[in-house]
Order: structure tokens, then C-alpha cells, then sequence
């Protein structure tokens, strides 16, 4: 994700300096991962024609298979997409050789790296964006001499390629050979993963492109999205590695970048919510309370997953120091209160009321955190911070409605529910009532992002509405796999494939960490669930 | 200069082989010169506003130092130009920094190298030309990481540079710092230069200006132009060379030239007038009957210049084989006729008829030739042609007009004249009379390149045209001067800063080899006229 621009409540914590954990840098370092790397060819060159029952708009009709694109010829203002079949990160090469009477100009190319049709159907520019536009996925490059290896110096994310020869000359045209792409990822794309046993053709599908969505963002880090941040986020990690913990179980990767956060504490000990490694390891300028906070919860995950304590025993004066923001905003009483300098990011909805989610959400923390002080033999920090905040969560609920409402005007969102659910503020059965309350409703707010979605999905799943969370996994993910989704995306509305919180879906992302998680759901959070539907299913048979 | 699309009766042509002489390669790859590198630095950013009483319509203004511009941060949509002061060929690099909160994005930005300022003030694209648009010098760059340095990795030709910042991002600037030209030709800028002691100011900036042309052309060939078309003509390289034996004296660069020609004959003997260099030795596909007569004149040209008889021995045979073309022309009475094969090159005037031009080309290089054999202890091979084409030029001559006449139109052009005085087809007197009754005539076709305007400037001065002849250098080449050329042009024309012979003047040369005589001219043709001028002057004020 791309943070708005720093409010003014937050530009006093610039001041803030960062001191730089040398011995935590070291240990991160020493984890970075040799990426594999692997050879794949386009399947065909295709066309996009218009479709207006499909939710681009338009449907591949096949044109050259990649063996006759070798014999073709292009000049000024031929162009052709190429199909790679499907998702990956990583840097494309071809050889551009010539036939003609003389090679007597450079040739122009302009490629369009696409993840999506409207990458490659349509103009990127202008882009109307608050964004940065220098996150287009296109290159224009100049060839001086032919033949000629051409190699893409850039990492890019894609499945389709647009390639428009701008021009040759009017003595030579060009042809393309050798086409590919030098894939690269921390998980091989051979790495065993155990078999998910999905009873379904769906979930089997939804597991397949999430743990696509996963291997494309796990790089040096655990980018949020190989298009863009291309970057490690927090709260995008969190997801990830529960993902990773289910599927590639690549710990290692994991602890790398939990120590890449722990070497950049600010001087109050709070972390930042992204961070930079090239050209050299530095902080965002974000600051999120709830990513923020999250940070324990994922050392504990990890500590669950791995087995490895050390590790959670290293980071524990980290782990308490990034509760600290969150905390600050609890009154004596025990009342989470949004006011307060921070970020409060739970999704991007607009208008959304944080302060009923960021209460379920400090709970959660607390938890976790509580958890992993017992499992490394310490005293549980937050037991009577729990208590209370527990207690305090009947004064969000609205017992008329039989829902959480946040803040001044008493707003009904997905947030809110899933977030007190998460965090067990109320019975799991009161939970499940105001999710499934506050879903029914027409007014209450939806969640805009697959980040919120997820934990509005697991929050159905640990109260008791599994159905129900698989009928949201259904339409939500399935929408995305019926709209022809490769890799998950960013955001997804169903009802407009232009929807962007920049303004303008071009520079959306759609190979998205944050939303990588059906996986980690059908995997871990529904598995017992699934069994049993598919033994009672069987036995009904028999 | 670049050749249009092949007509009908060159492409019978095609099936003849070259044969290539490995020896002469070997000669002409031991002759590759080491070219010079050196560094320069921008001058100030400018700006360029409107001028009207310009040639190109506009004036730079001082914007910012070079040492203001290290400390200015610039974002979307920000530009400014750079100018070096005068031009060159080279690589452009420069240091990427940034301020603000976090480089989060990628940096997109656009450099147009210009030679004049039409190139930095408009937008190249779309543009209006028959040959290749990917000439045009444009690029489009992202860099990921910043600070970065950015080596521009093509050569370009360029005074100024137009700097676009397409897009950083809302969380940072960029600034420029280190902006530098890897300059590099086979001449270093520093080589001492026999003064030309030239008592007037505008032939001494006419001396310099045609010396950094010749300079900026000179690189591992002798180049039509640096920014296009980057390669070696044979048309231009006898016009360079001259230019070269009176200044820079480059004999070695002269001598590979002429292996490269030689090692490229076809299957009859026929060399090609351009050759390509990268990524292989390649004949292109353009014979020019003019040019490939023109090589015995070359030879003739570097024998008497250097002295060294031996290269002219050994090409003697390659001599007497370019000559073949030409007098394929040639009526048993003596009379060359345009008809039949091949593309008869004068000048891109339009209509040109080249009848009578050709008839005084071809005894001018038979000429050449004869005294070439002479040097050599030969027996002179074209004395008949040459006194039967003589004869005949009188059947071109229009004694009632005193003009050479040309084609079945009769057809009155400079380009006429020009190469029947160079030929001594007439007496010196009667050619000056029908070069200046051509020059003074408003119906009579005039020269659109500086190629043709040399060689009518030469046959005024060796008809005794001195005083005509430096009065079109202070027009012609003066007036390129006074437009603000820091290299002379590929074309001119006074009255039309837009004239193109390929469209659209985004796509003409501005350091172009074939105007670079003037110092050939000033330093050789017109020395003697010149001194003897001075001291008369001299002689007077004492």
C-alpha cells in the first residue's frame, strides 16, 4: 500500500530519530535469501477483443502461436501482446533480430508490463493518480543495433507483455525470438507444498492463485506487492507469514524481516510500518498504531510456527516497545480513543470510524502477546489491561442493533465486528450475531480492501459462521477468480473493475500480499471445519 | 544523409554478393582508432523565450548556475535545460538525489538531447517524416533506487539538454548534481591546429565551428552526423577528409575508411556508398553512382595529403572498379545520360535533373584518377574518356544563355554548373560566367544541402570566382552562424528554419559532416586568394 500524505499530527514525530540496531541488521542480513531464479516462456501471442459480459470488458482471442511469432515481422505501429499464462515476477529478455534491405535506424520499442487486461488494452497515460505515475508498468527503450540480446534491466509484474514497435525504419523490420522471462523468488517454483485435500474445485483454485500471490511477493523481503510497494509493510507481512506458515514454510524469510523492523526502532522504541532495504535499510516515514501493534502478534505466530523461541526471547523488549503507541491511546479506564497522534489504518473504506476496531484490535494484540510471554516462561504483560479493555467493549456494543458501533455518530462497520470478534471482546455467539448483523445491513460500512476482508473472513470463522465465511470467501475471492484473477489483488469490487483508493486502477496492484489468504483460511482457520463437511458429505453417500 | 526507400531499378541490384576482402578488414580493424574521452560540464539551465527577430524564433535566458541547480528539488512536471555551451558527441550521466520524507516510488524522467533549440522548446512526437521517428533523440528513464548515478548508456549529439521530471512521488523531490558529458571523438579537443591566421572574425568562428563539426563526426568512422546517421558515407567522406588534411591531418582515420569501402565490393566491383560498422561490416544496401565515382578521388585526395603511395597502390585496383558504374553512363560519343541503374545523389533539391551535373562529376574523377596513375607510375586509364566527354560538354552548354543546360527540359541548376567548372569542362572564365548567370537566374534550381553548396563554392574559387565565393560562405554558412549553429547543419535554408528534406525538421542533423568545408575551403581553396587580399590591404593602410 502507499500511504497518503503524513497529517500534521504525525509530522511531530518526524523528530523522532531512529536508532539503528547494528546487531538486529546483522542477523536480518545474514537471512537474506538467495533468490531462486527460473526460465518461462510465453504460451501464445494473444489479442483482447471486447467481451461485455466479463468484468474487463473483453476476452483473449488467441492470434500467433509463440513459434509463428518468430517468422512475424513488425514495423512502425505494429504491435502484439504476448501471454504468459499466468502470474510472475521477474525480468524479461528476447533476442530482436531484423530482415530488410539495411538495419539503417535504431528500432523503438515500448513495453507494457500487464497483470491485468486494462494493463495492456488501454493507454496508462496520463494516469490520474495522487500517487506517484512513475509506478506505470511501461518502458520505452531505444535498440541501436541488430541483432541484439535485449534484457530488461528492471524487475517487473506480469502475466501479459504489450510490446509496440514504435518504430523501425522503412528499409528493416523486426522479429522477436527467445521470449522470457528469468522468474525469481525466495520459494522455488518446484518447492513441495503439502496437498490442501480440497473437496472443491474452487477452494482448490483459491488456494492455487494464493499461494501464486504469495511466492511472487516473497523476495528479499516479503514485498507487500511485486508492482508496487514492492516493499515490506507490517500488517501485509502478518498475513503473509500465516500463509507461508500453511503452505511454503519458509521461516527463515519470515525472521529476516522481523528483525529488518526491530533494527529501526525510533528513539521512543516504536517501529516504522514499512521500511526500505536498497539502497540502504531505512525507515518509512509511516507510522501505523495498528500495524504497529500487530508486530508482537506476528512474533508469536511465528514462534507458534517455527518452534523457534529464541528468536521470540531476542525480540521481546521489541515486541513490548511496539505496544506502546497503541496503549497510549487506552484511557485509565480501559476505552480505546482514535484521538490521539497515529495513524489508525484498519482499511481503506471511506469514513470509516476506528475507534470500536481499534479497540478489538489492541484486545487481539494484548492476547497474543500474553501468549507468547507464557510460551517463553515470562509473566503475561497485559493481563490487566485485558481485563479491562474486555470489559469496556459492551460500552461499543448497541444492544437494540445487537452490534458494535464506533465513535461520535455510533458507526456500524465490517471493521468494527470483525475486530471485536478477533480480539473475543463479547461471547463468540454475540460476535458472530454483529458480524453477520452488520454484513445484512445496507448502510453499515463494507470493507473496501482483501486486507479487511480477510480478517472480517477469520473473524466469521472463529465465531462460529464458518458457512458464512466460506459464502464471503465464495463471492469475494471467487469473485476475483471469476473476474479471470491470477494472483489476488490489491482491491476488488465486484460491482467496478475501476475501483482504486489512487484514483486510478492502473496503478493498482494486483499480485497483493494482503490478499494471499484463502490459503492460510481453507488451510489452518476452516481445515477441521472442511473434514467435517467432507466426512459427514461422504458418509451421507455411503 | 539518409536514402529513401529504394526505387524499382535498384532492386535488380540486390542479387549481386558482396564478396568481402578479408585482407583489406584486417587493414581497416588495425586502423581503429582509440577514440579521445574527455569531460565537460553544463554551462548554466536556461530558458528559452520568445524571439521573433531569431532564426529559430526564440532566445535562452539564464535560469539557474550550475552550482544553484545541486541545491533545487524538482517533481511532477518540472523541467528545465541544460546547455553546454557548444556541442557535442557523447554520454550523458549525473548524480540522482532526493529530499523529502521517503524515495517510495521510482523516479520517471525524460532527457531530450538538442543540438538546436527547436529540439529542447517542442515536442519531438508526433512527428512528420518519411524515414525512422526512433532517430529522434529522446529518452525515457526509471530509475528504482535513490541516490543513484545515472549513466546514460547511447551516445547522443547535443548543446542542450531537456531534463523533464515526469513523476517522483508526493514524498520526494529529486536534484540534479554532477552533470557531465563523456565527449569522444578520435580528436582530442586539445590537438594543436595550424593557425588559419584568418584576418576577419567571421571566417575565424567559421574555421572553429567547421573544425568541432568535422571533430564531433570523427569517431571510430568518419560519421555523416553524430545524431544521424551515425555512420560512414562516401559522399561525405571526401568532403571531411579534405577538411581534415588542413586541420586535424587524421590520415589514419582517412586510410581505414577506405579499406572499409574496399573490403565490400559486389560481385562487379561496385562499392556500396555507406557501409555499417556494428554489429558487423555490412555494405548498405544505397550505390550511389556519384559517391562510388567519387572513391578514386578520395584515394587521389589521401595520396597527395599524406603521401602515402602505397595504400593508393594497393587500392588502385578497387579505383579502377568504382568507376565502372559511372561510365556504364556514358554514350560512345562521350555523353553521360542519367538513364539506366543507379541513383545519381547531386543535392535533394527537388526536380534535380542530373544529366549534366553527372557529366561534369564523371570527368572530374576520371581526372583525378589520371593523376592518381601518374603519381603511381601508371599509365593514365581515362585520357579518352576524358577528352571525349570534354568535347562533348559543350552539347550542355547554352551558348545564348551562357549556362549549362541539362536534361530534356534543359534544365538550368547551380548543381549544373558547379560540377562542369570543377571539371574544367569549359574554361575557367566560361564557367564563372555560367556559375554566376545560374547563381543570379531566379528560375534556376538552387541547392537545398551544404553538399552541393561546397561544391559550388569550390568551383567559384578555382573558376576565379574568389569574391563570389566568400560572399556565399558569408551567406550560407555565415547564415547558419548568425541562427546560432555551434556545428553546421545537414540543411539550410534562410528563409526556413522548418526546411527538411525528410519532413519534419525534428529529424534533421545539425552537426552533419558534409558542411563542414569551410575551413577546407578558408584553409586551402581560398588561402592564397585570402593572403594576397590581406596584403594588399596591408599595403594600402601603410
Amino acid at each position: 500500500m502507499t500511504a497518503p500524505e503524513v497529517p500534521a499530527n504525525q509530522l511531530v514525530e518526524r523528530i523522532l530519530a531512529t536508532h539503528v540496531n547494528e546487531r538486529f541488521v546483522k542477523v536480518a542480513e545474514s537471512l537474506t535469501p538467495r533468490l531462486n531464479e527460473w526460465i518461462e516462456h510465453p504460451l501464445e501471442a494473444i489479442t483482447f477483443e471486447p467481451d461485455p459480459s466479463t468484468y474487463f470488458g473483453c476476452r483473449a482471442r488467441h492470434k500467433h502461436t509463440i513459434d509463428e511469432l518468430k517468422s512475424l515481422q513488425w514495423g512502425r505501429g505494429d504491435e502484439f501482446i504476448l501471454d504468459f499464462g499466468s502470474h510472475r515476477a521477474g525480468y524479461l529478455s528476447f533476442h530482436l533480430s531484423a530482415e530488410g534491405l539495411n538495419v539503417d535506424a535504431p528500432v523503438r520499442l515500448k513495453l507494457t508490463f500487464g497483470e491485468v487486461p486494462y494493463d495492456v488494452t488501454e493507454e496508462l497515460h496520463p494516469c490520474n493518480t495522487w500517487i506517484s505515475t512513475s509506478w506505470l508498468p511501461d518502458e520505452t527503450i531505444n535498440i541501436d543495433w541488430l541483432p541484439s540480446d535485449v534484457d530488461m534491466p528492471r524487475r517487473y509484474s506480469f502475466r501479459y507483455v504489450r510490446v509496440q514497435v514504435i518504430d523501425t525504419s522503412p528499409k528493416f523490420k523486426v522479429l522477436f525470438s527467445n521470449i522470457r522471462v528469468r522468474a525469481v523468488s525466495a520459494v522455488s517454483p518446484t518447492q513441495a507444498v503439502e496437498p490442501a485435500n480440497l473437496d472443491d474445485e474452487l477452494w482448490t483454485k483459491m488456494d492455487e492463485v494464493s499461494m501464486r500471490t504469495l511466492r511472487d511477493c516473497m523476495q528479499s523481503v516479503l514485498e507487500d506487492g511485486p508492482r508496487r510497494d514492492r516493499r515490506l509493510w507490517s500488517g501485509d507481512l502478518r498475513l503473509q507469514a500465516l500463509t507461508n506458515y500453511c503452505t511454503f514454510k519458509d521461516y527463515s524469510l519470515v525472521k529476516r524481516c522481523l528483525y529488518l523492523f526491530a533494527a529501526l526502532p525510533r528513539e521512543d522504541g516504536s517501529l516504522p510500518a514499512c521500511l526500505f532495504e536498497k539502497p540502504k535499510l531505512t525507515p518509512a516515514t509511516d507510522y501505523i498504531v495498528t500495524y504497529e501493534a500487530l508486530y508482537g502478534v506476528i512474533v508469536y505466530d511465528y514462534a507458534c510456527a517455527s518452534g523457534d523461541l529464541e528468536t521470540a526471547e531476542d525480540l521481546w523488549e521489541t515486541v513490548l516497545n511496539s505496544m506502546k503507541m497503541a496503549l497510549s491511546h487506552v484511557s485509565p479506564e480501559g476505552k480505546f480513543s482514535s484521538e490521539g497522534p497515529g495513524w489508525k489504518f484498519l482499511d481503506w473504506a471511506e469514513g470509516l470510524d476506528t475507534n470500536a476496531g481499534m479497540h478489538g484490535t489492541t484486545i487481539f494484540c494484548c492476547k497474543a502477546i500474553n501468549k507468547l510471554a507464557a510460551m517463553l516462561g515470562k509473566n503475561e504483560p497485559y493481563t490487566d489491561i485485558v481485563a479491562k479493555m474486555t470489559a469496556k467493549a459492551v460500552d461499543f456494543f448497541d444492544e437494540k442493533q445487537q452490534v458494535f458501533v464506533s465513535g461520535p455518530s455510533n458507526q456500524v462497520s465490517w471493521a468494527s465486528q470483525a475486530w471485536m470478534a478477533l480480539a473475543g471482546a463479547l461471547p463468540p455467539a454475540t460476535c458472530k450475531k454483529a458480524l453477520l448483523n452488520a454484513m445484512a445491513s445496507e448502510t453499515s460500512i463494507k470493507p473496501l480492501t482483501p486486507y479487511l476482508f480477510h480478517y472480517v473472513a477469520e473473524a466469521l470463522a472463529v465465531s462460529g459462521a464458518e458457512k458464512e465465511c466460506l459464502e464471503l470467501m465464495r463471492h469475494y475471492w471467487g469473485g476475483m477468480l471469476r473476474a479471470g484473477a491470477d494472483t489476488f489483488w490489491e482491491c476488488f469490487d465486484p460491482k467496478n473493475s475501476r475501483a482504486s483508493p489512487y484514483g486510478d486502477c492502473h496503478n493498482n496492484s494486483y499480485c497483493h500480499a494482503w490478499s494471499c489468504t484463502p490459503s492460510y483460511l481453507l488451510r489452518s482457520v476452516l481445515r477441521d471445519y472442511l473434514r467435517e463437511g467432507a466426512e459427514s458429505r461422504k458418509a451421507a453417500v455411503v
